[in-house]
């Protein structure tokens, strides 16, 4: 079975589960996940939130209308948010931004009260980092030079800048005009190894995910890193500041054999 | 004794104090600090970073070539940094914003060997947010709503968008075009009411200074906060991946009676 | 009668000329036109259009949805387009971008079937620059300084770039994150003066409309100018590059003694 | 002899024409020209102005300080300034933006006492778009769908948005955050060719170098043209508005054979 049949398989089955006709806010995110649009019966009373330039162009395309982010009302939450990722880890922390939108993706993740995965089975890995090579990070073009330090004193050996089309035209700008530094860690642990005993903060040069992202977010000059983590104690989502955390509560894998994997915090389950 | 007075004398004494001809980098920050650069003989052999457009027009009309922050060698570590502060604590801690340029101030700052401030009477109290009113943080526009959520969710009553020049052309735009919101909250804390057994956390409604601009910068959407904070155990800095913190070495104030305050960790001296 | 008061008289006479529920695409303007929006029966088939941030911002507030402009579908014409104006001359030429919005204003006005103004009495003059005292023009940043010299070559005596908010975060930026450059001119001459004799290709000092607008537009950094000039022959508009001119089919002026006076190419007519 | 030896033995050529080491300011282009830098001794005294981005890195590569354009002086005019080109007919015009900094090359170019190219054989033709296919166009992103139909108006067959490097992150982005527009014309016509009867205002599909690039200049949304074109006739440098036209006073192409051709408005010579 092909990967583009796999993802396809996934995204019925993500849609399949999240997704009813008397929503009114649906998140749509970058690349193959945007296949649920066009498989959906057309619903022009949903507005449909991209996740950038180029999500909001596939949705213009199917004759839907996006709402973007920023027109949304103040107390609007996403009733669902579709996207892909990068890779998976087994407490579905995930990587994102190979599409250099991961700022918007994580904006639209956040504010549904539901946000879901689909992927085909090479994104899915014990631990992050382990197939994928780099954690994509969105900076402002001003601060490169310090951030790619602060970096490497992090534990990162060798990240860099993304570049753009033509060498001319100087690195890849993303969708707030910012760069993209890829950056390479050793395998990130989960917290499951850190209860293990692992300590994760960096010191031995490993970072458990979310200590990480934290760390990363933290540098001036970072906008946002493209690490989707965090728990239950996500402190500003307790207080209110947003729907959720950024964690998936479900991941679709389409798998080589035809069938869909279904990963949440209970677990992987088969589906038929 | 004049306002303006008093800041003369204090940049006279920051300047007397911090700056040598055999320099080679030196970052000079907005508003009234820049009399520094007018008051110093020409010196073409050295590079003057600015921390934003206004800072480097003022540059431009001395007659001497500024040196962008992103054109400095990535190994160059700026030999001292002279800037203003809108408020300073007894700790040094700070709150820098008030001219929309936070962002490049900070980024100036943590890469000089020394960050010397300089401000009058007015700004020193025993805490920030005693007399000036809110902490500027600057946000990508379109993260605004989800922005302002997470500030109330972390305590802050009333924060608001800065506006810009007319009502017709929006929110006033930093130099990365980004907005800045105003946020204010209850007077905070310093390490030594930590001790003293305060939590400063949040919990209680009340913050310890860089415990709250950690808190504030996680927030997703947001680049930068106007707390120039920290301690000896800065991790990045310890790291290598800065040259400093963000607090400075020294605060110079310009005091009513025509005296200059000198305030480092050692406590407030006062000069001739 | 009060300058709000003939705003309003004018806004109700142009919407009920001018407005149908049954159309699909409507253009509304900046500032004081926005009432029409309030004013409406809410109509949520119908797709509203904004020229900004602000007018955007407004549409929102009114509990509409705005379609940006860049969501538009290729073929779509806008059925009409509301918009005000800074000053209006006897052949309908106005100046428009006291509020820095006059580029997307410009954009929205050439794709309407028809464009229309509202102003109150103060605007109407009979030459362009004889109340209002200055062009806007949208200049990259990059640019400012020779094309402030260009415009003095072409006549201005004093150009100047329009300040934001605040000394320290520099000119006021455009929706294109551009600066506004107000460039004074001597007033200017219609085709009807050019008919009578004049030369008005600037060789003498004096420009007529669309001539001066050619020749700012053309220069290297410009992006638009507040100048909505055009005749019958425009070049692509005949060619079907766009639906029409920038100028206005009809103009509302809201009068002092409380009447309504609709000025077209044929004339101005006083409304009861 | 290869493409490369070509370009450098025209490099060589030009600079041992037009460089002096008393000169102040010289500006540098993008791409190959960039070899100028690196084959002079260095001379810290002069100022090198980029034209984007890539230009700057190289510069500051070269252990240079580049000097940015919008920090010059406003009385500054350059003592010469060296670019590439990607096509130049008989006289002296050329097509610029093959890079996507065209709008930063034409600034420096109008601004320099002398103008110089350099191009390897492939890129002298007769007439423009004969060899190279589609003039660039930089675009304001929200004008792009009327700025299409305005030059398929004017006669391009088939103009294209040019994609960036990632199909997810949108079209390329300009140093000005603009978007580069491809438009093919049929192959142009010099003032030679006008003077010997062609109409050349596009009335019969045929359009004169000068006259196309005024045209579409001329396009709201547009922001520059991709042709340096323009006669001694040009009416903002014969009223002191900028230093020279957008023509190179010189072009020296690297030949198959070896040798270097230098083309002025003299005609051709055949260098040694």
């Amino acid at each position: 079975m092909s990967v583009e049949a796999a993802k396809r398989a996934a995204a019925r089955a993500a849609v399949a589960a999240h997704f009813s006709p008397s929503y009114t806010y649906v998140g749509i995110g970058s690349g193959t996940t945007i296949i649920y649009v066009h498989d959906l019966p057309p619903h022009h009373t949903i507005h449909f939130v991209p996740t950038g330039y180029q999500s909001r162009q596939v949705i213009l395309k199917a004759g839907l209308t996006p709402t973007l982010f920023d027109h949304l009302p103040d107390a609007v939450v996403l009733d669902v948010a579709f996207d892909g990722a990068d890779e998976v880890d087994e407490e579905l922390n995930c990587i994102k931004g190979g599409g250099a939108c991961l700022f918007q993706e994580k904006l639209v993740a956040e504010r549904a009260r539901r946000f879901v995965c689909v992927a085909d089975y090479r994104k899915s890995q014990p631990r992050l980092l382990t197939s994928w090579p780099t954690i994509p990070i969105e900076v402002a073009p001003i601060a490169v030079s310090p951030v790619l330090r602060s970096l490497k004193a992090l534990g990162s050996p060798d990240p860099i800048v993304r570049p753009g089309a033509l060498d001319k035209s100087g690195p890849l700008k993303t969708d707030q005009d910012f760069f993209i530094i890829d950056a390479p860690f050793p395998t990130l642990l989960t917290t499951k190894d850190v209860s293990a005993g692992a300590k994760g903060d960096g010191s031995d040069g490993k970072w458990e995910v979310q200590a990480l992202s934290r760390a990363i977010k933290a540098i001036t000059g970072v906008l946002e890193v493209g690490l989707f983590a965090g728990s239950d104690g996500d402190e500003i989502a307790a207080k209110g500041g947003k729907a959720g955390g950024q964690k998936p509560v479900a991941v679709y894998f389409g798998m080589e054999d035809g069938s869909v994997v279904k990963r949440t915090q209970g677990g992987d389950e088969k589906l038929a």
